[in-house]
């Protein structure tokens, strides 16, 4: 995992703000895994989705590796075997147990997980006041590597309590808000011309956010909000999934191969849609923003509505000057959800148009931490904005996650856009 | 599940036998489980293993379905979603959870499933003195039945472990023994002629075992142990395993397609072969019987040596008069496993050359408890004798074991006949 | 392949009748690849079936291999390429093309697969005089091999004209018979008791249809013909494809992953059930035998009749003294089909409830050739008595075909029988 | 399939050359195919691929239903069956036979289809002197169509013949050139800035050739000719194949699942490494531009030269003045392959980086021919230039090709490029 990080002059030389920061971002993760049991938090729901004890223990093995082993003298490792288990996918850090593996591990345990959490923050607390430079940086990157796992975290726990028959809630629901439907959809003209985007090397980014570079716009119109449950329900009943008119061709063939006929976690029922999430099963709030679609989905949305995907320098342009305060992001664990009247960022991912590639002049950086992002360039499509899973810290303009367009199990969700 | 019940004018009418018989085998599940965590117990390693809850809520299940909510009035289940989530493959009792999706059930957790087996065996001990002919009948099904899980539990247990790259012992070893020898092998002349085979009607059986009828043995000679690990060893250094002509055409697919070279869960190192178990990794004993061998490596083995496997009547022939206070069986909880010197019961199941399909007379039973045994009667090999993890009471002369020729997680083994 | 040839004395010495047979068992194959063209020779249509230019191919493959090659002094192969091309599964003798790659050899063609069968035929004719006895076996062995690639041949066809939208006949119809209707099922009583079967020594037989030996009968009754397509119609009517209580478990599994609602071939129009033959698309005939279902099928059925499937031994007794004479075999290329009122012999393989296995005393026989029969003897079931597209001069009551339970491609059919 | 087609006044009223190009269109289809034997035309060597009798009878039906029977009053489709068997992807077109079910229509014959032909250009030869402007311009997508066709004829021919053991060369080899090694590899620097890509409007491209649009270039450097067989060569001995750093994930998943070592169609032998084409197999010339890579191994060799792919922008920009009139393209049938020597078009598709999405203000055309282009957006990458196999009339400077990028059938190949 590569980062950019700021060369900010302000920054605390005693690391204290630092310290705040690693302590805060581990106590959230505690938090969210707070109501699991042990078998909640080992089993695996699917491939892609990884076990909770394996995201508090891989987080943890980041720091112990990166920063303790390669940066603290006479650090011994807490397991040894650990780093074969819970690795992620560093090739340059040896073998590791198979990915599809990860829910055969039902020992150690959840608190014997917690332990070996307990022990690396201790470590590293002790170690942070005088660590070098490089390593603080490294501890700022494990900040955020966490806050990804956070995110990656409460989805597949949805997924995997989706699994269950008995539909379990993690947390409890959040307070009702009084019903409002959603606002009419407008639209945001945009001239076209050249703008900036990538990370301007201002606070910490991802090395794939970068090189700010020249993109060339064009004249286009943006929504001026996503798209709701409302209006998915009406391409539903429009006969949206039947029809192959609407489809990207790959994304017909997974339609009829899985029998895709709604956004995942939505069930028919007679009181109308219903949604799965953290607070169980739900009825389907028809002015939120619609969420669990995947690309091919988004895109067929798009083509059924006369419209189509905005690029993500389109996004980038329109975000530049928006504040994450304003969105619906993670603070503190609960019943996390997708609500009305959200902006840009919050709430839900947004699928843009753009495949996942490099920017211009980039190149990914040297060694393990490097193999991060530049190796995932292929066959997936950035989204934008962050979601009601993403930390509050780790949204940004500049910010590209990316999936493949047929995975959902994520808050992603829908902006439309149109050629002007 | 079909039994053929003894029509015993002794049984004791009080039913305390029962009652004893009831407590002791819930007993057992209970100690064999007692080092689980609850992730232990949710995961589910592979489609043909279940987790140990679900063998701990689906005999229970079987209790509260077959007796208490058919034959004691009143009786209000204690929840009603159990019975989707532990029906196994009773057709006629609905809709079941997927049986390869086992291992999603994180909740009810391990501790609530004790609840619901401790809610279970205190109503139906409660029941018992009053229950009529027939619901006794189905609490002594329920035994067996339990029991056949107990066997599944151990060896889905140990399956489970060995994914663990940590290679956990679930029991502390047995004390360890004075290394011996295997004796020679020697082999026991049958003349042929007729013989009567199937169960008696004394004591339980499933309805596969019987009716008893005549079987007419050909002239052949029986092994008088079965194949040691030292033996099979040997048939591995010879390329065994890698010369096609010993092997079954479907065998020799087998081979090919999984890397099979060797039996379950042995491994070669420096120090020679060891293998997992109950009690963690460890040596290869070369003096005890070979186990986690499928069919077909039975079978290529036995080619390999010039013999063949027996047929089911050959070997219930030999086992007529013998006892199975001798076997090397399960009696309690801890490390089990084949010991060198075993007879005809325990230690390791043993394949028979006889495909699994009705003997002349059979009727499946009526009804959802009839739907166990006949329809299974199709591409499976018949394996007689019991294991280490077969509880005692399990065990008879006339038992019929059934896998898939691949199949090799039981602990089962090789008992060698030839044509005389 | 191991067979087991005759002694007999009056074997004409100058071989004229081996000549005359191998003269019309290659000309058959020839005649029953007249209608083809060269793309429809060449094609495969499913890993479980051949190309019929190389069934052409592969049996003259064997004539050259162990008759010419292994007896012949100086004999040069036609090709040494087609040892590697035409080889089926003779482990002994080498690589060979992929079974499953078979259709993407266009070339050699069918014109040119047709030279090599011209050659062999001449060089094989002009060796056939002088011969040892051990050559002589072999080129009666070959032509019983060819005889089993003739049917192989004529249901792989079928099979493939089946794949086309366009479904071609492959032969003109043959002459409509008047309309009958099937006469009722009756029983035949059998008492039990010890009956020989196996073959007898006298004329040719495949290894594992021996050693003759004694094999014990229980009392039973079985039907006086197979069972009609009209019943099967019945069947179906009556919801047997939907209802899991009939079938086996592997089998109930093989209906819902396949989709499986009628015997293979079989379409339901307007005009009620049709189907697919060589002579095309045509109504299905209620008097005759229902064919075209597999082993689970056959189980199903004769589950939902209140009967059960004869036993190898049962069938082979009750043919003892049946004539292949009276049999709708396969006497020459034609559109044949099963024909309403037929015997023992011919018409439909009759499914068995006997797993494939060795008889007692059974040894493969040494060397390339006998790697025929026994490393099949896992996992099929036995068929007896030969169909429409047997050569009838390869049926006999000892012959033991064998097909896996979900095969369905030959022309298999339902005797039934039942415990007296 | 949607087409730009020019608004040319000076098209020729009467159709003169549109009638020529229709007959050289169509001749070279039929030159193409003149060496196959019915079986070489009608197998299927994977779902990727397709017969070449299906090409023969698909582009045919192209013009029978698109311009014949949708233009010309009276016309009577040849045979009603043909458009279920040789419809391809055209939804609105009614139902169609499964694509990896091609090869199964051994009927109608490689002559039939040729007469079909025959049938169809009789048809629209006639009827073009008064075809309407719209039939017209159907006619010339129609031959673009074809010309496509051309190009996958040979290719997947090439796929066939390279299953069959025999490795049959379809034509005689192309009279050797004298041996030359390649140039040294040069760079053209390239300043960055605006520049207008896509098709001009002036003769015929396919939809998604446009709009012609404003691109933004960065400052690059562009290799001066594509890599070479010894390169690659070179690549290969330094374990270019067993390096995970220089490898997408998703290529490195795909080497290691399918056991990738060398492009498509290598061997290595005593004598170095050989490659099979249309001549069958030769030894590859060190000179000559590597082919039958995917975009997984070009990504990959970019990496370890360290280098990158170019986009599709660079490498448009760069060929805005080149003439396909020096490329090594396709004129007629013959042995044709990559040359060293050559210039942006012909030899080799050159992948780019670029993933194929809709040019800014593209939308799709409307009805059934508007079906094409659109629905494969997602998850290919495109290519540029044209290969030994494209038609000469058929590329042009803002061609996009597309592949998903683990394919590798087509003559693809590698063009580097440098960011400034």
């Amino acid at each position: 995992m590569a980062s950019r990080l700021s060369d900010d002059p302000t920054r605390d030389p005693a690391g204290d703000a630092l310290a705040a920061r690693f302590r805060a971002v581990r106590r959230l993760t505690l938090d969210l895994t707070a109501p699991l049991s042990d078998a909640d938090a080992t089993v695996q729901s699917m491939p892609d989705a990884s076990p909770a004890k394996w995201h508090l223990a891989h987080t943890t093995w980041f720091f112990e590796t990166f920063v303790l082993r390669d940066h603290v003298g006479g650090y011994v490792p807490y397991d040894p075997r650990f780093a074969f288990l819970f690795n992620s996918y560093y090739e340059a850090e040896g073998r590791r147990h198979a990915r599809d593996r990860r829910g055969m591990i039902t020992r150690p345990s959840l608190d014997e997980v917690r332990g070996y959490r307990a022990h690396v923050d201790a470590a590293l607390s002790a170690a942070l006041p005088d660590l070098p430079e490089a390593a603080c940086a490294l501890v700022e990157l494990g900040c955020h590597h966490e806050e990804q796992h956070q995110e990656l975290l409460v989805t597949d726990l949805i997924h995997l309590f989706a699994q269950n028959p008995l539909e379990p809630a993690l947390f409890a629901p959040e307070r009702a808000r009084p019903v409002q439907a959603a606002a009419p959809l407008g639209w945001i003209q945009q001239p076209g011309g050249i703008v900036r985007i990538g990370h301007d090397g201002t606070g910490f980014a991802f090395d794939c956010e970068g090189p700010r570079h020249d993109a060339l716009l064009h004249p286009h119109a943006i929504a001026d909000r996503t798209v709701t449950n409302g209006e998915w329900a009406a391409f539903i009943a429009d006969g949206g999934y039947r029809e192959p008119r609407w489809w990207l061709a790959d994304g017909w063939a997974w339609v009829k191969a899985e029998g895709i006929t709604a956004p995942l976690y939505w069930e028919e029922g007679e009181g109308g849609w219903t949604r799965f999430g953290l607070d169980g099963r739900r009825a389907v709030d028809p002015a939120a923003p619609v969420t669990h679609v995947s690309f091919f989905e988004a895109d067929a949305y798009a083509a059924w509505a006369g419209a189509r995907l905005p690029t993500e320098a389109e996004w980038e342009a329109l975000a530049a000057d928006a504040d994450t305060a304003d969105g619906n992001l993670l603070d503190r664990a609960g019943a996390v959800a997708p609500r009305p009247g959200g902006g840009l960022f919050g709430d839900v991912w947004e699928w843009t148009g753009s495949a996942y590639r490099p920017y211009p002049g980039f190149h990914a950086a040297e060694g393990a931490v490097g193999e991060y992002n530049g190796k995932f360039m292929s066959g997936q499509f950035v989204l934008r904005g962050g979601s009601c899973a993403t930390p509050r810290g780790h949204a940004r303009a500049s910010y590209r996650n990316f999936f493949y367009p047929h995975q959902r199990w994520q808050f992603t969700g829908v902006r439309l856009a149109k050629d002007a």
